[in-house]
């Protein structure tokens, strides 16, 4: 299907709008190769930028790291970055969304010439969608605060996989999130092999112990929403630090919170078998959320939405 | 595309036959949705069982080690044994392909409400799909021995994700491949953060020394074709043995050969800047090549592809 030709009923796209080699189409039909490296070999990197009433959040920042993510992983895409971005506003467009949750992969592809093992020799591509907001954490959830189980299995090393690269090997991460769900627990940090902090499931971890606000320096995501978390900090005058953080000081923080493009600042109120404060949200952590919300409300790091928006489209390519 | 009620020409299967959510169709149209798990996180557990003149090689094995690498991700398909094992013989009849590259695929698939981020939620579901041979080695660098680059980049450890169940997740392997032809080498093999090999893109590494035959105890899959190669050794009262093998004993070896499934025994003449014997595959090597094909000639482990094969169906799934 080719946007210039094809005009869905706006309900086909109610689910979601996705664009795949060319095309835009509901997210339904949005499909890739059985035979693409990005699924075979995950090899892929991505991004995701959140909707908020008619607005993406930090759009820049994330367009900034999806280039790095590509650059990292010698993937380069036809398609240039305002026209990347032209097709994130379309994708939204077409869903008629307020609030949602925006993706951009770009996919290793298929090698072209047949039986190549060459990552050199691939086609890179683009995919890229929008899709009803999905929070991280559901809302209930998050207003009794998040009960989470730190893994036994350990966080693949920085030097093996590089958190930084925003990938989908995420192998790890689903380990420890069925070991939390077998123990009743919401979701997961991981340690590293040395028993320091790294991430979760799609999220930042932070500590508050003794009035200052702590987040892990290795295995974890150089998160926007972790930076928006740092800034509120700095706003509020409140120490803040990007730090080595034993497991023994997860386990014994004031506050522990979780900070995501998909939910925002998430409050933990448990910490396996450890219950924080009066086993409810932090004050200082019910602050930075309410902030973090105030300031989203009041167009902070905003871009509006374009909803008229047309995509440049490159020609000759088939959905596929 | 249903099977029942779709019977395409032959030559819309000569690239490759799928089977997908229940219907067979073109591999060119047999794609997974962008949102599926076993692409956004990576997770899936797969095998490959190869087809060489008309018969399947050690499927039982492939189908045991594809069951247990399901259990271990806890995923389930709806296909029993003999259903997945009818689908495979289907997509092969359905190329009319001697030899072939048959793929099954266990992926997480999305969970049955929208939103949900418990792996639990989630319709598992089964792709499998028959391509012509791809060898991991081309035929002309086996024929003069492949050049091997030990990687700098350390394999994923086992703690983090156990490389025994077979899966994606090959991004270690994707950087050392990269690194390997940044060098003008043919592929490459990772050693752990300890300094002990372990495998590389698809194969399982094998050093000569002394007249002994070593394969490495960690960091890799338990490959079939590996097993194999036990086999042929016992067979030629060669000493073989699973065992750690340092990197100085990998760059100090008599011979070194590749093991995979996508391809057999593969000679290996160079590692590093070291070149092996005569710049040529090794004596021994090459024995172990010849037997595990003449051996394949005579049937060993031959499953007859049923070309007639009608494989029993799910009713009621989509493709999608």
């Amino acid at each position: 299907m080719d946007v210039s030709t094809a005009k869905p009923a706006a309900n086909e796209y109610s689910s979601g709008a996705a664009y795949v080699r060319g095309a835009f189409m509901p997210i339904a039909q949005a499909g890739i190769s059985v035979l693409d490296w990005g699924f075979t070999r995950s090899d892929a990197v991505y991004d995701v930028v959140h909707v908020f009433r008619g607005g993406f959040f930090r759009l820049d920042d994330h367009l900034d790291r999806f280039a790095r993510s590509m650059q990292a992983r010698r993937l380069a895409l036809p398609e240039d970055r305002p026209t990347i971005e032209a097709i994130l506003h379309r994708c939204v467009a077409l869903t008629g969304l307020a609030d949602s949750y925006v993706a951009m992969v770009a996919s290793r592809g298929r090698p072209r010439v047949f039986g190549s093992r060459r990552p050199a020799d691939c086609e890179n591509h683009l995919i890229a969608y929008a899709i009803p907001w999905i929070d991280v954490v559901p809302p209930d959830v998050q207003e009794r605060g998040a009960h989470l189980w730190i893994a036994s299995t350990p966080r693949v090393p920085d030097a093996s996989v590089d958190p930084v690269v925003k990938n989908h090997q995420w192998s790890d991460l689903t380990s420890g999130l069925m070991e939390a769900h077998d123990h009743g627990f919401d979701t997961v940090v991981l340690c590293d092999s040395a028993g320091m902090a790294t991430e979760g499931p799609g999220f930042n971890i932070f500590v508050v112990k003794d009035g200052r606000v702590l987040t892990p320096d290795r295995g974890a995501l150089h998160g926007i929403t972790r930076r928006s978390v740092l800034e509120l900090c700095a706003e509020l005058s409140i120490p803040a630090e990007i730090a080595p953080i034993p497991r023994a000081l997860l386990e014994d923080a004031d506050e522990v919170f979780l900070a995501t493009t998909a939910g925002g600042v998430m409050p933990v109120s448990r910490v396996g078998g450890r219950i924080l404060g009066n086993d409810r949200p932090g004050p200082l952590s019910a602050r930075l959320k309410e902030l973090y919300w105030r300031k989203h409300a009041e167009g902070w790091h905003r871009t509006e939405v374009r909803r008229d928006a047309e995509a440049p489209m490159r020609g000759g390519q088939d959905a596929s």
